[in-house]
Order: structure tokens, then sequence, then C-alpha cells
């Protein structure tokens, strides 16, 4: 039936390291302090779990707009923890999944984590394996009371766990009393203009001279802040036919924005 | 029992390249600088995913009022990317399925196509996929979940994948969140006068000199902009019983738009 | 089981002419130009789907007050236009039936047409087909989803099909979006004072020159315009006791009217 | 289970002309012109139903409120009218049946009633056959939808039906279409005080001349109209130790009218 | 199965003479008029039903604040009935069942009372019965229905029968029509300042002198009027340390007040 | 299946006197009067229990912020009553259990309890019990009603009954009647500015003259009152790299006060 046609198919996104760097295809180009801070964070939170005996259980929550980056920052803090049990809670490997099953599921990957002694958990997309949607609203109740639960849920004694959660939709989280639960929570914003100039320069796409008037096109013609993903898509689209070792011209930049937008 | 009923039906519905011939019945009769710049778009797009190895996932919708020609121009640009794996996904194949059910083949149509190394997937009318009805609202949210994971869904190495949506309900589709998980949005607009002028002449219905008057005709007693499919209609059925190489007059067109409307 | 229960009584509300004539008891009374023009317009839209090539598949929606005529009128064109296949999809057949099982019996009448050269199909009393009640509202959305596939579905190549829907809520059609799946929609109207003569005088119940009084009587005692049928069934219920042979007077005419409204 | 447990208690409330006389376990206490048009005009229908062959099927809805009589006014004129089917469709029999199984039941009634040449059938009730209640407002759809066909279906070629509703919540029906499938519609009022008189009177449970003071009693403590039912109900209370062979006193009949209200 | 779970509890709960005796585990203490009354009117439905032929049905309810003393009084008029058959029906004995299964038990409750000449059947709590939550509000149709049959049915030819219902939620027994189908509704009120000092003396809980200062703390620190339970459990705990043989200290009592408020 | 799934783990979240410790992890560190006061009354309802006779089920439920204590203080006076029968009803080992399911294992430990003399049962976080959440609101109504009965039901004669309940939602509570069905509820609230130096001394982290200081920072940066669980989680995480033996600096708290909030 349904459940089974996908079964050949999970693999291929199951949780091992590899799938872990499949969150951050495009790597992590350095992009200013913001950035640096947050992965510090990430980083004392794992030396918590892993160092104190009082606190065996550690939630954070990274919340932000859609594609600044929080899959990519939440997996590469997990990879490197360099803890033994590291896994991602994805609605991509549930597919039309019932929310029973979806519930048991998550439920299966906190019993794992419970046996093993240090553990990253990863609810990524948290919105997502909720069913929300902001029409009625909807979302599945029995999975929201199951990540309750299971967020708060200390592991048997000897046993260490940190859970990050990705979420753009802070709001509904908040009405849900899912921010609640989470220990701590940390923003990934959008690009502003010095760090998308970062993030160009890193790129290597345009001449460099040619980068301020760049940053100019994008933020008069979209919008001033910029997530991380759709800037790394513009270039790609912008950059198409550009022959091998030439830069992108402004001229190429501007049209490609005008047409996407 | 229900589902097996349409079994024998189904393949006539098929997605091979017949099938998508069966989109644009009409033809794609030339009719201006903005359809065009569409058609443009798409075969750009189409070349971004052939070529780009950083963008194996390329996913446009076309967004317009009902009638505007926008399955046509979907199954045109497929046709015309020459990809090995081109499918329709259509409401028209799962009348009365439920919704489990038509999950399941949506998703059975993605992991399909995962399977090619170069695929186009569309999906055709997503209010009638996601079995949409203003009153309520109502629609299926295991449908909706599906379709909100699969778009962004990154095929695996190696294969790429464009997915074209349709709607004439963009509105709806931006408060599903919806339109935010695909990487661009094209407008499919109505004719506008000097469109309507360049259709008519291209069907060769009326005399040349009647075709200012007849557009006037049209604007005046029904609407200032209208749908390509609806004036293919009008024009079929004002011509009704015109004898073979004769043209329509405008005394008949004008009786025929007052009956209809 | 329930479902079974109701097969021996089914055939009798079959789909054949003989069927066909049930909506049509009271025959067609001629009462006037609206009526006549639209029987005509039918009757174009029946040659249309005969004769020409590029419009295989013509839809109308027949739309007025309660008991005007529009099932009759439905069935009439039907009859006349004389195609190998014609069939009424109405809830009569289908009291008490599962949504689930409603669609699927309306989907195999529409599969089955597919199959004939010539086809037309009756969608009588589409709200209750919808099992609509205001109330809330409620409607099945499996079947309305199905209508809306179904009317805007091609038949194979080669095979035509007139769909002829009625109902007498043409507000909730179009809150449904039901009305944009018809190509043409027409509206059958109560009958006006001058339109009551004509079907008085066809009766042929009153003295000739007491009609002018019966309808005076009638649209002061009632309403300004009355339905066909609300009219027959007054008109039947007067003359109950009056003796074979004669004239309904004036004043039983006004003594029903009293009792009954 | 559930279903078969009221089995043997069903035959008990079955629909004989018996069970027609419990409808009445009081009579028909002549009250007053009202009441007797009432019983006259459906008196007429049953005659019409009879003798037309235009009218096939008459349905009529008696509404009005709690008590007033309605359900001895359908059943009395069934009794009367001679009709060798009748049958009273009634709530009492089905308790705690699921809405399908309820649904089955009241359209197996209508399919025997088809097989005789003439019935009567009484939905009594129509609201709790509807499973109403105001919080929501919540019924069941499945139950109306077939009542709204049921009470227009037209009963095979031979056959006629006469129909009679109870309600007393007649703006309910009217939001659910309901009246508008009956062709008739009576109200059914509760007791005026030149009726509550002539009650009295005929009960002979007081002195003559202590009547007017009765009557003044009642609807200065209670209401200015008071349903039938309820009025013989109280008269009963307050005669419970009245010795045999003795009159009601004013006194004891306004002890009980303070104390139950 | 869960059902099964309960019935080696079922019996403890069950309905004799002693489960009976349960509800009034602090007996009946004399409390003044009202109570007096209502028992008294309690008595009079009782021969009331006893007696006349003409009303073997009554039905009466109880309302009033929580811990007032409805379910008490319900069941002291049982025992006090000597009536062969008498049964509670409670949520107690059907903690966790379906809505259907608990239709089904009250039902069967009352089929097992029509056997009997003679029945109490008291529903206790009947906003328990019915599931009845103000948020939403949600609640049991199935059961509601029910009730609104059962309250009403006529018990057969030669069988009486009493309904005493209690609810502490009258105003929402109203909107679902509940209070309609009963025909007495009698109201059972929180104790006053008499009334207090009356129970207070029975207890024989404070010195006599003390019981003016005891009440006046009373309601000055919770509230003017108190439910009978709320006073026996308050001074329950007030005297728990107090030794045998002593009586409770005004100074005790009032740190048990503001303790407990 | 997914229930068994967890069968393995359930003991671990069993319910001896282990369990219970496992709600007090850090111990109960004194802090001043109103908690004091709290384990009093709680200690004096165990004895009301134990020794009155009439009194065989008291009910009480403690509620206040996330976190203020609420489940441990319940714990505790589970421990220090050393009656035989002690259960903790949580949430946490029902995890993704079906509603009726959780009903079901919920009345199963009343059960239990009243095959004991003496028992204590806590219900924990009623809120995650119910399933509830406040978009809708949506909740089992399920498991509110088996509690609202649950909480109300006498134990056997001779068995006696201690509830405790705990919530930090008294509003949702209110609004389901929950609150109602308790004999005495109890506030447990954040911890006030004195409070917090009596906890932060306990630890002994700071040295005693920098915690004035340390508390001004928590109070200014943080909130005025905080709950005793975060103020030990925000403690333990600030002093994460403090070498053994060494005091928290005013710095290193500022620090991390300022990233985690
Ligand atoms: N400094 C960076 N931080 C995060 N991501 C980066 C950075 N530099 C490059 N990237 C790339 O940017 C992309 C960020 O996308 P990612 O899916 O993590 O965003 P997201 O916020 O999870 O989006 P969504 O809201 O759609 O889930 C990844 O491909 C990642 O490799
Ligand atoms: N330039 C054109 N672009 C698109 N369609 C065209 C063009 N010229 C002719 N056509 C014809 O017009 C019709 C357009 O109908 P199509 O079904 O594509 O519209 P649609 O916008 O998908 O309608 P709907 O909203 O009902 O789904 C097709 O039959 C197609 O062959
Ligand atoms: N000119 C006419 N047009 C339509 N019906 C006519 C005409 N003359 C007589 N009739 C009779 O009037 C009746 C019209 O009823 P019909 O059931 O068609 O109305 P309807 O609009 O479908 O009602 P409803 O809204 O209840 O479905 C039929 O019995 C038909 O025989
Ligand atoms: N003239 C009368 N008309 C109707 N009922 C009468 C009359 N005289 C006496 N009765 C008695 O009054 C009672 C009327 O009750 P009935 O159940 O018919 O009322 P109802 O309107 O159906 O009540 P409900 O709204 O509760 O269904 C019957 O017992 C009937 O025998
Ligand atoms: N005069 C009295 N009337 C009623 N109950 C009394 C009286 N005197 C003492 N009691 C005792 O008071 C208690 C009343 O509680 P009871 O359960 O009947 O109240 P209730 O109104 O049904 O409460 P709830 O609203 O919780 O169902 C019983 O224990 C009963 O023995
Ligand atoms: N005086 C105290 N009272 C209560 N808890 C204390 C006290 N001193 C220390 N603690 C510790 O504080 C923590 C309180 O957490 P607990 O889970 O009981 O709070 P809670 O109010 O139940 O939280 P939640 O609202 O999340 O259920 C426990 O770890 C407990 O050991
Ligand atoms: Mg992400
Ligand atoms: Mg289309
Ligand atoms: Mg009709
Ligand atoms: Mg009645
Ligand atoms: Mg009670
Ligand atoms: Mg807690």
């Amino acid at each position: 039936d349904f459940e089974k046609a996908f079964e050949e198919v999970k693999p291929a996104f199951g949780a091992s390291t590899e799938t872990l760097e499949s969150y951050r295809t495009h790597g992590i180009i350095p992009c200013g302090d913001s950035f640096d801070h947050l992965r510090q964070t990430l980083g004392m939170l794992v030396q918590q779990v892993k160092n104190s005996d009082k606190t065996p259980l550690i939630s954070v929550v990274l919340e932000g707009p859609v594609g600044s980056g929080k899959s990519a920052l939440a997996a590469s803090s997990a990879i490197e923890s360099d803890f033994p049990f590291c896994k991602v809670i994805t609605s991509e490997t549930m597919v039309g999944f019932a929310e029973q099953s979806k519930a048991s599921q998550i439920t299966k990957v906190f019993e794992d984590a419970y046996k093993s002694p240090l553990s990253v958990v990863i609810l990524d997309d948290i919105e997502r394996l909720l069913e929300y949607v902001a029409i009625g609203p909807r979302f599945s109740n029995t999975i929201l009371q199951a990540l309750l639960v299971l967020v708060k849920r200390q592991p048997p004694p000897g046993h260490k766990l940190l859970i990050i959660g990705t979420t753009s939709m802070s709001d509904v989280m908040e009405s849900m009393g899912l921010n609640e639960v989470f220990n701590v929570s940390l923003h990934v914003p959008s690009l502003r203009v010095d760090e998308i100039v970062k993030v160009l320069r890193a790129l290597d796409c345009f001449a460099v001279a040619d980068i301020p008037s760049a940053v100019d096109l994008l933020t008069s013609i979209c919008a001033k802040v910029v997530p991380m993903k759709k800037l790394l898509l513009w270039v790609e689209m912008a950059r198409q036919d550009v022959p091998e070792g030439h830069k992108l011209t402004l001229q190429k930049w501007e049209q490609a924005l005008r047409d996407l937008s």
C-alpha cells in the first residue's frame, strides 16, 4: 500500500552524516557577525549538554524567514557536535503518511536517541511536521501534542540529548505553546546589505568593482533584506549562460531580477 | 469497487506526449509580446534546469484567469523541453478518489520523476488537485501538505526536475503558503484588445475589415479583456451555421454574443 | 444492506426516454416568447455539439426559481436531441446513499456517455446532488469536486457531449465556482401576468371572460410572479370538486388560494 | 448489538391504526373554528389525493408550538382517510440508531408506500427526525437530504401518496429549505381564551360557574395562550386528589398552577 | 478491551436501593421551608404517576448550583416512592465509553423500566451524560437526541414512569430544548443564612452561641449563599484535628475557610 | 504496532517512589514562606484523607506558571504521604496514543487506586493530558469527560483517595468546568526577589556579596518574577565552564542571561 511505496526511497533521505550534509549543499558561506554569533551559541549549547550533569536535556529553536539558513545551521551544529546519534526529523521522508504514523515515527526517533549516551535530534520545519496551514488554521494536534511532550521529556539517567528545532512561523508556534517548551530561542535573520556584500564576494561571481551596484540593484528591485537561499538561487539563474570563467555583468543581473520577481 | 471503475479509462488520460498535446487542442495562436515573453521565460527555466548543476530543482507557477491558456503554455513548455520524463498531474484522472489516494498518486509521479535524469512535472489546476472550495473554505490538507513538501524536495544527486504549476486562484495559494514554495511565479493574462485582434486575424473567421468592429462588439457586450479559451468558444459558436468557406458576419456575431452572455 | 434495498426500485427511475418523459408530466404548455427563446437556444446548443468538431463538449446550466420548469425544459431538449445516449443524474435514485457512492454513480454516467458518439447528460437539481443545506452551509465536497472536473473534462476524440444542469440556487453555485465551469448559463423565470394568462387559457379551466379576474386574484393574494409548477397545482386543487365539463368559478378559485397560502 | 436491543419493543410502536390512535390518547376535544377549519382542510387534501389524477402526490406540513395538537391532528386525518397504507415515521422507534440507519428506515417506509395504491405517510416531529439542536446548530444532513428528495419524489404511475409532516420549528425548517418542498403549510395554534373555555367545559372538571375564573387564573399565572397538551396535563395534575365525582375548586387550581410553573 | 475493564467495577455502582443510598451519604439534614416544599412537590408527583391513569408519564428536572443537593433529593424521592423499579443513570458507570454505547445503555434502562408497572428513572447530572463542555460548546448529540425522545416517550399502556433529571446548567439545557421536554422544572437553591444556621445546628459542631459568628465568617470570607455539599466539606475539614467530643472553635473555622478559598 | 513500540520504555517512566523522585531532580530548595505554607496545606489534606471517615475523597489542584515547581510539590506530597498506592498520570508515558486509549489508561489508574485502602493519584499537567491547544481551541473531550467524572467519583466504602492535579492554565480549566470538580485550588507562584535570593544562596554558586547584584541583573534583563525551573537552568548554563570550586562571576552571569533571552 501507500506507505510501502516510499520504503525504497526513504533510505536516500536517511539520517547519516551524509544526509546532514545535504542540508548545506551550498556550504556555509561566512557572512558576518550575527551568523558567527549564532554558530557560537549553538556550539556552546552542544558543550553544555555534553559536560553538565544537571542539564541532560537542552532544546533550542531556530526561527527566521523562509530560506534564511535555519536548516543549514542546525545540520552544521549536529555535524560538528560529533555526537554518536544525530537524526533529522523532516516531513520530506513522511510525505502523505497519516498523522498517527508520523507521530509514531517521530516518537521512534526520540526513543532511539534515548539509547545513545549523547544525541542530537533536529526537528526540521516544525510547521510542516505539524501539517500547518493558515486557513482554518489547521494542523495535526496529534503531532503537536507528541512534540509538546517529547521536547520536554528528560532522557533516562546517564543519557543526554540536544534538540534543535527550525521554523519560519514563530508566531504560530507561540500560539500553540510550542515556543514555551524550548529552553532557548534563536533568531536567524535575512541578509542585510553588508552581509549580502560578503556573500557576493565569497561567491566570486561579479567583478569586485560591480558588487556595490549589484547590491543596489538587488535591494531596489526586490527587497531591503534577502534570505540566503533566495540570493544563491538568483545569482545562479542570472549567470546561466555566462561562459565559464567570465563574471556576471550588471546588465544581465538586472534583467534576471526583473524577469523573476 | 469505485477506484477500479476508472482503470479502463485512465490510460486514455495518460501522460505521454500525445496527452500533453491534448492540452493545446486549439494550438498556440501567436497573440503578442506578453505571451511570447512568457514562453521565452519558461524556455529559459528549462535550460537552467538542464545546464546548471547548482539548481537541480526549479519550480514555477503560472497563475491567471480561468481559460487564459495556462495549461496550454505548461504543456507546450514540457513538449518543447524534450526531457525524457514529462508528466501531467491532473484531477481529471482522479475523479472521486479519496484524498489519501490522490496524495499517493501525486507522490508516485514525483518518485518516478526522481528516477529520470531530466524531468518535467506539471501540477495542473492546483486548486482542483486540492479539492478547494471557497465556502468554508474547504480543501484537502493531506494533498496540500504533500505538495508543500514535494515542490521543495530536492531530487537525488545527479537528477534534475522542473515543476510547472497552474492555478487561477493565486490569492488562495498565497494564503496556503503554496506560492512561497515555488521559485518563480508568472502571470498569464486575459487578452487585451490588440491581442484579440491578433487572434481573430489568425483564426481567419471575419472579413479583415470587420475585425475592428467585431472586437468593439465583443468588448462592449462582454468585457474589456477576454480569456483565450472563451474567445475561441464564442467564435466557434457564432460560426456554427456559417457555410464552409464563408466569413462570419458582424450581425451573427452580435447575436451570438447577446444570446450567450 | 441499505444500498441493496433500493435496487428493485431503481429501474423504475432509470434513464430511458420514458423516464425523461416523466419530467414533463404536465406537458410543455406554450406560454410566451421567453420560454420559446429558451427552447430555441437549447436546440441551437444541441446542434452545435452535433455539428462542430471544435466543440465536442458544451455545458449549459438552467437556473431559476423552484418550479419554474427547469427540469421539464432540460428533459425536452434531451428528448428532442435524438442523441443515442441520454441520461438524467438525479438525487431521486440515490436517496440515502453515501457521498462516495453518489460521486461514483455520477462518474459512471459520464464514463458511459464517453462511449457513445453523441450524448446528453442532465444534472438535475444540482444543489440536491451536492446535498447542499444553507445552515452551515454544508454540502458534499466530494461530489462538488467530481462535478467541477466532470463538467470540464473533454470526451475522448470523436465523442461529443452536451451537459445540461438545473438549479434554483445560482448564487450558491457561483460561490462554489460551479457556474464558472459551465460554458453557458440560461435563466428560467417564473411566469409574469401575460404568461399566466396564456397558461390559464391553454388549461381551459376558466370561462374565458373570467381569466383576467382569475389572474388578478392570483397576483393580489399570492405573488406578482408564479412558477409554472405552483400554478398548475393550484388550478388542480381549486377544481377538485368541479364536476366534469364545468369551469372553475372565481369564487372557488379565491377560496382555494386563501386556504393554501 | 444495539439496534437489535430494540426489535422486541418496536412492534409496540408499529404503525397500525392502533398505533395511530395512541397519538390522540386524550381524544380530539372540540375547541372552536380554527381547529375545525384545520381538520376540514386536511380532509380536503385527502380527497384531492384520492380523486385527482394530476396530483398523485400532496404534501402538507403542520407547524405550531410544542403541544398544540399537531401529531393528534395528523393521526386523525390518517385514520379518517381510510387509505390502505398509513404509517407514522417517528424518532420514538429509532432511538439511538445511527443516522444512516434512520435514513434507510425512512426511505423504506416511502418505498413501501409506493406499493400501495393510496397511502398516508406521517413525518412526526421533523426536527427530531433530523436530530436537530439549536446549539451549533447541528442536525443530520443525511436525513435532511433524504427528506428533501422523498417529499418531492412522485410515486410510480397509478399510485397516490399524502405526506403529513409536523414540526414546532418552522423557522428552522425554512432555513433548511424543507418548507419549500411541502405543497401546503398549515399553522396549528395554541389555545386562546375562548378555546380554553370550550376545552374546560368539555372536560367537565370545574363547576360551570368557575370556568371564567379558572381561565383568568390560568392566563394571569401562566401565559395568554396555552397549548392543548399542557392544559390537559395541568388539569389532570390539579385534580389529583379531588375525590371521584367532585369538581376541581379554584383554590386547588391556583395552587397547582403556582407549584408547577 | 476498554469497556470490559469496567465490568468488574460496574456492579459496585449498580442501581439497587443501596446504590440510591450512596447519593445521600450525609443524610438529608432538615434546613427550612424551601427544601421541605421541594420534597413535598416531588412526593406529590410520585403520587400523581401512581394514581392517575391519564398521566402515566411525568418528568421533572431539578436544577440548581453545583452541590446544592439535587442528586440527594432525587435519590430520596426514588427511595421513598417504593416503586418496584428504581434506576439511576449516571456517567460514573460509563466513564470512557463511546457515545453510541452510552446512548445504548441509557435506552436500555428505559426499556427495562417499561416492563415494570411502576418505575422511577433518575437522569443524574444531565450535562455530564451529554458530555457537555462550554468551550465549543461540545456535547454528544447522539445522547441528547436519545434523551429528547426518551423523556417524552409514553410507556406502554398500563405502565407508569416517573423521570427525575438533575442539572446545574439549566441555561444550557434550555438552549438544547431539553427543558421543554420535561413536564415540570424545580429549582434547588444554595443555602441562605437562616438555612446555614439550621444545618450547623443539626451538625452540632459549634457551641450553639458561636453559630451566628460562624455563619458571619462564612458569608464574609466566602459567599452569601453556600451549597449544602460545600458547607458539609468545609465543616469536616475544619474539625479535622478537633479531638473527639470537642466543638470547633471560631478561630479554627476562620483559619480553614481562609486556607481553602 | 505503535502502542507496542512504547512498552519497553514505559517501565522507565513507571510510578514507583523512584519515579516520583524523578519529579524533583533538583530537590526541594527552601525558598520562603509561601512555599512552606503550600507544603503544609498539602500535608494537612493528606492527613484529612487518612483520618476523616466523612471525606474519603479529597481533590486539590496546584496551578501556577510554567516551571514554578507544581509537579515537584505534588510528587513530594505523595512521597511523604506514605500511602501504599501512589501513581502519577502523565502524558509522558502516553505519547502518540489515541484519546480513547489515554482515557482508558487514566481510568485504569483510578480503578487500581480504589483497590488500595489509601491512595494518591497525581494528574500531572492536566492541559497536556487533555491534548489542549489554544488555537481552536482543541482538546480531547473524551479525556475531559473522564476526568470530570473521575475526580468527583467516590471510592468504594472503606477506601480513601487523594487526587492532586497540576496545571499552568487555570483559566482554561475554569472554562472547561474542571476547576469546579476539585475541592481545593492552590496557587504555586514564580519566585519573587527575596525568594530568588534564598535559592541562589542555597545553590552556593555566587560569592555571597555578589548575590544582590546577580538578582538585580536577572530581574532587569529578564523579568520581575522567575519560575524555579528556569532559574535553575540559567544558573547551570552560566556556570558551564566555571572551573570546579570557583564561583560564578557577575560578568559571566550577565553574558549568559543576554545570550539566552
Ligand atoms: N552562512 C550560512 N548560513 C546558512 N546557510 C548558508 C550559509 N551560507 C550558505 N548557506 C546555504 O544556504 C542555504 C540555506 O538554506 P536552508 O534550507 O538552510 O534555509 P532554511 O532557512 O532552512 O529555509 P526554509 O525556511 O525553506 O526551510 C543552504 O543551501 C546552505 O548551504
Ligand atoms: N497563445 C496561446 N496560449 C495559450 N493557449 C492558446 C494560445 N493560443 C491558442 N490557445 C488555445 O487556448 C486554449 C487555452 O486553454 P487552457 O486550458 O490552456 O486555459 P487554462 O488557463 O488552463 O484554463 P483553465 O483556467 O480552465 O484551466 C487551448 O485550447 C489552447 O490550444
Ligand atoms: N412551458 C413549460 N415549461 C416548463 N414546464 C412546463 C411548461 N408547461 C408545462 N410545464 C410543466 O410544468 C412542470 C414544471 O416542473 P419542473 O419540475 O420542470 O420545474 P423545476 O423548475 O424543475 O422545479 P424544481 O425547482 O422543483 O426542480 C412540469 O410538470 C411540466 O410538465
Ligand atoms: N382538538 C384537539 N386537537 C388536537 N389534539 C387534541 C384536541 N383535543 C384533545 N387533544 C389531545 O391533545 C393532545 C395533543 O398532543 P400532541 O402530541 O398531538 O401535540 P403536538 O403538537 O404533536 O405536541 P409536540 O409538539 O410535543 O409534538 C393529544 O393527546 C390529543 O389527544
Ligand atoms: N436537605 C438536604 N438536601 C439535599 N442534600 C442534603 C441535605 N442534607 C444533607 N444533604 C447532603 O448533602 C449532599 C448533597 O450533595 P448532592 O450530590 O446531592 O448535591 P448535587 O446538587 O447533586 O451536587 P452536584 O451538582 O455536584 O451533582 C449529600 O451528601 C446529601 O447527603
Ligand atoms: N521549593 C521548590 N519547589 C518546587 N520545586 C523545586 C523547589 N526547589 C527546587 N525545585 C526543583 O525545581 C524544579 C521544578 O520543576 P517542576 O517540573 O516541578 O515545575 P512545574 O511547575 O511542574 O513545571 P511545568 O509547568 O513545566 O510542568 C524541579 O526540578 C525541582 O526539583
Ligand atoms: Mg529549512
Ligand atoms: Mg488549465
Ligand atoms: Mg427540477
Ligand atoms: Mg407531536
Ligand atoms: Mg449531583
Ligand atoms: Mg509539571
